[in-house]
């Protein structure tokens, strides 16, 4: 919510300058430690740090204690914190962290709250952390308030000639946005148990806590109905969630303070439930588990009196299996094509006076909304369930564009933001970084300010498979994570990527592959474990954006995405620094900066002869020949442009047109992917031609 | 079973020689085939190929079918099969592997086999594998002759300039031992559900068929009783596998044709026993779960006719839980303080005429045994089970050394081995390669030599965690596997080591972390990304072998296992590269040889400037200094006498002598490691000394 800020009496000193390199006091009593200076990595940022001289010293003889019970969540969050901290240092602390057995005498970590906090919506996060050469003490209201200062301290971690330490400092927290949501399709792909559990950690790591289950689609239909088994049975391939193990994913959640939230998508996308039962389609025939992926015309048919008692077995058994207040019934993309094709949906749309399909579909969403409340839940759905004629208790999920989440609050609903967060395009992090759910020019009053309860990253599994989903979602989503907890002034984004940077690496202690799993790739297609010319190649290469890559290829469920293009990471951050390092040569033209470039260009150059026999062995590899070359061809011009610009000789326009011709084919998509250079080899180019005759 | 082998009538080529580079043919009628040259790259090597002309194109039609039922343990290793090979290759296959639907037309693999095998000892695991151009027929007495091919055909994917394709060859293959196994210890080190699979995945990939389930011991009790519940409520910190999941790992195992053995290991090694029930050892009190590691004289109490009614209702209980007809219970290392200082138990051995505590281990195993034999399970101990008087229908399992297994053998029991296969011992692959439970020198005559079943590398998990267990086992156990399954005669080590390098890439598309881990935990180390001289570093260095590693620090089951030496194989590849080069060189003085190990010890040697600003950022690297500058020292003495070397100048024995002492101390143990690449730099140094005067 807002308006947690606001009433706050704590100094805030904001984090974007303290990343900047150095802390300046925004209030004449926060003390500036020198302590700090470009060294913190706190990720999100908090909403007020106050740093201060000195340093609590880090040995094996820390502690951490709570003056309650050894017990719950937070002491199990100690219990993980201790052992994580043990990790990073390779000390061996004598504190048992998984009894909490101390040994003789106190000092180090002293963590209080007034109580257990719910999983729901506004409930209270904030904490207050205050760090001295002494002791470390950790307050908070709730639980999860500790929860979420523990995850800061662990960021505190800084290290010095003496050893580790935390820095002294007061931290006052608290999230902008209480809806703070990945969501994660495992109906496209299905993503087992332990894929879930360890994005569950990454979660909380960068304080998120909802966690969005797509568990339908027309791909899959993955959790056990014990009420309707042939859903599963027939719509998954074997590849569901036994309510056993979504009982225990829920309390993993519940364990980081994480809500879960079940979305089953109806009344389209919906082609796995017709696997089992055909009659409740549109256009009954005969249906299998789609491979294929878009858009399809199958839909529940709303005229069919049959299916509302059958959705409301069916979402009863799941109001139960589910705790969260809230479910998600989707309601996206029903284009119509089966009901207009329907001569009975047709009468009963004119019977009843529904003017068009989405009077059809507010019509059924209102009979599913009735079988909701009965069950206790709250209805959220997407864009399109934002019909004229709905309570305004549900929530509306944007994933359209702002302007829904803005009409939306405009008539007194509820709504989450995930248009501008897709991280399955594979924008960069920084586009989604500087996307605000409530922006500077929001057109919306306070009370209308509050209906937005935050946003969700979704991560659309068409092509993502266990092996490859970690590093479509992180470290991207941390980004996500920070704009939705920190204030919304909080917006440098060059010091977003570093600490980006810092927390790609402590996600890797949970258990995330996002960094692993590109070189196994490599390793895996070269059939050789050595592979450094492809991790070169890799990192200048970004897969296609948006859903281009559909573009490529016949693309199902079934496909392999062990493809070159799988090992390169969404973001090129090799490529951002060279452009950076250009933009910066090209205003000051500093000869150390062009040294530095014309070594990348010419070490990039020459990786080309190094790929090719790597590539000659392996079928699999050769389609990235044209990139390797075009890496290379674009280098050279590149060295040619910097030798121009650093000798002060213009080139002519004919040079620059012969080099633009060579950069536009390097440009070129292939292998499902494209360089990520080429932006700032143009703007050398650019730069040391002369005027066009 | 060694039997095996003599009936085959088929033509036999050693594939060590086919390994060395050229196929011999070793009867007339075997086709020496250019395809195969240098090629292969099976692991364990099969008991007969015959190479033959021609390749079998892969295409996206490829297709794999069985005259048999779309359902079933083949059918369902075929589908896995097609995954992994889509995986590697990239190859949108057509044949939709989860239902087995194939396009149209015929053409590929065709699997064929009598009947379902059983998961015991002596089951036919034999299969033939015939590739030609048009076709590949794999046939089998059992499904398990079917998945041990697919693994073969899996490992003969070779490419040219067309594309991928299968070499055509005719293999008969069948296992040397029938007892091929890997042993977990999950008392020591929990290690969860998702480690245990992918490690039955790996065994399944070289062909190991026994995963021996340590999964009681001082430091955890592992299991879920139901029957007397407290065991794992009160001795495992709440790390314990519920019987669902127990259930789900042999299922699991079964459909990669693997036994599930469980051990719980009695008398001794049952601290975590005594947690629950103090009442039922030796010297009654009170017991914790046991955090420190070694020998403990906690032991259940023989005399006490108690303790015989709880072991008949637990194992009841295990015996249901778990199908194999073996059981194991441990035995091993009974020290007996706490029997010699109990009164009653002097009295107990007296009243029987127990001569010793042998004699009171050995009343208190026949005790076992009948209540074994109630429930339908065969007894499987350590050595010191073999005891007079035990009946000859149990398994001897040989830890200490290959004598007990020949006594036991001949005096008609049947045995295992694991003494020198003990993989928590650092110990490079060919130690363990060269141990044969059956060696040439074996006084056994035919009829004992098939009471060796075959043996077990052992994983004892002192200080392996879920994050280095993997690089623990893989990929060295592959060459305990092929020892186990290939013929006596498989010997070529340089050639074992050549096909483990693709093994190794193998293992990790089943999810093994064995080459990633190690540089997730250099990152943690560094806090940073880019940790690139620290891999060098690491690469010519090795945990400390045996047991010294504990002699180094107080580990503890909580301690840190996230250090410099835990990102170390325990086995150095480089080193070994290295070395077998000098001894080359110094037969020969190759120039060229000379150059590249002058190249090598150049780049060690300015690596430690590199180190050491990451060395200085992080104080868990700070151990790892001397390690990097006695690298550097080693190679700048080994670039001095590879210069004399060169240029045939005769060194001093002084110099020698001065030299010698500093390699002598950078070949001291440094952050629980050691250096790899002294002994051949040592090896220059000698060979360019003059005689000592």
């Amino acid at each position: 919510m807002t308006g947690h800020l606001s009433a706050k009496p704590l100094v805030l000193v904001i984090l974007t300058v303290l990343a900047l390199g150095s802390v300046l006091a925004m209030h004449p009593s926060a003390t500036v430690a020198a302590s700090v200076d470009g060294v913190l990595k706190l990720m999100p940022v908090p909403a007020s740090v106050t740093a201060r001289e000195g340093r609590f010293r880090i040995d094996e003889g820390l502690t951490i204690a709570s003056p309650g019970p050894q017990t719950g969540r937070a002491f199990r969050a100690a219990a993980r914190f201790m052992s994580r901290l043990a990790g990073r240092t390779g000390l061996f602390l004598k504190q048992d962290f998984l009894t909490g057995q101390k040994p003789d005498g106190e000092g180090g970590i002293l963590y209080n709250f007034d109580k257990t906090g719910t999983l729901l919506p506004n409930e209270d996060e904030s904490y207050s952390l205050s760090v001295d050469t002494a002791k470390v003490a950790l307050s908070a209201r709730t639980d999860l308030g500790i929860l979420r200062g523990l995850e800061t301290l662990l960021q505190l971690l800084s290290a010095d000639e003496t050893g580790y330490y935390f820095p002294c400092i007061d931290i006052a927290d608290q999230p902008r946005f209480t809806w703070r949501g990945l969501l994660i399709d495992v109906g496209r792909h299905f993503q087992p148990v332990d894929v879930i559990k360890r994005n569950l950690d990454a979660m909380a790591a960068v304080k998120m806590n909802v966690f969005h289950w797509h568990l339908t689609e027309d791909q899959g239909f993955r959790v056990e109905s014990k009420v309707f088994p042939k859903l599963h049975q027939l719509g998954s391939d074997g590849m569901f969630y036994t309510q056993a193990q979504i009982r225990d994913v829920i309390e993993y959640a519940a364990d980081r303070g994480i809500r879960v939230m079940p979305e089953f998508d109806i009344p389209g996308h919906s082609t796995s439930w017709f696997a089992a039962y055909p009659e409740f389609s549109s256009a009954p025939g005969t249906y299998g588990i789609e491979r294929k992926f878009g858009v399809f015309g199958q839909a529940f048919n709303p005229a069919d009196e049959r299916i509302y008692p059958f959705f409301d077995a069916f979402l009863k058994e799941m109001s139960t299996l589910f705790p969260d207040p809230y479910l998600h019934i989707g309601g996206d993309e029903v284009e119509g094509h089966q009901w207009d094709a329907n001569p009975a949906i047709q009468a009963f749309k004119k019977k009843n006076g529904l003017a068009d399909n989405g009077a059809l579909q507010a019509y059924f969403n209102k009979r599913l909304l009735k079988i909701l409340t009965k069950y206790g839940k709250k209805m959220v759905g997407w864009d399109e369930v934002f019909q004229p004629g709905l309570p305004n208790d549900i929530v509306i999920h944007s994933w359209r564009g702002p302007k829904a989440l803005v009409e939306a609050a405009q008539k007194g609903y509820q709504g989450i933001l995930s248009n501008g967060y897709y991280i399955d395009l594979c924008q960069p992090a920084e586009a989604h970084y500087l996307n605000d759910p409530l922006p500077p020019d929001s057109p919306l009053d306070d009370r209308q300010k509050a209906l937005v309860l935050g946003g969700e990253a979704t991560m659309w599994s068409e092509i993502v498979t266990p092996e490859t989903i970690d590093s479509r979602i992180w470290p991207r989503t941390a980004a996500i994570a920070e704009r939705l907890w920190s204030p919304a002034s909080v917006t440098n984004v060059d010091d977003m990527y570093r600490r980006l940077g810092f927390v790609s690496v402590e996600l890797e202690e949970l258990g995330l592959l996002h960094l692993k799993n590109p070189d196994m790739l490599l390793r895996r297609l070269a059939g050789d474990p050595r592979i450094e010319p492809l991790q070169v190649l890799a990192e200048t290469v970004e897969p296609l954006k948006n859903y281009l890559r559909h573009g490529q290829a016949a693309y199902t469920s079934l496909s392999p995405f062990t493809r070159f293009v799988d090992a390169c990471a969404p973001e090129s951050l090799a490529a951002r620094s060279f452009r950076k390092k250009v933009d910066q040569f090209l205003a000051g033209k500093d000869p150390i900066l062009g040294r530095e470039i014309g070594a990348t260009l010419a070490f990039w150059k020459a990786n080309h002869v190094r790929v090719l026999p790597i590539v000659a062995a392996s079928p699999a590899l050769r389609e990235i020949e044209p990139l390797s070359l075009g890496l290379a061809r674009a280098c050279e011009v590149g060295l040619e442009a910097l030798d121009g610009l650093t000798k002060g000789q213009s080139q002519s326009a004919v040079w620059a047109e012969a080099k633009g011709k060579i950069l536009a084919e390097a440009a070129n998509p292939a292998a499902h992917a494209e360089l990520a250079v080429i932006s700032a080899v143009t703007k050398l180019v650019a730069a040391c031609a002369g005027p066009v005759k």
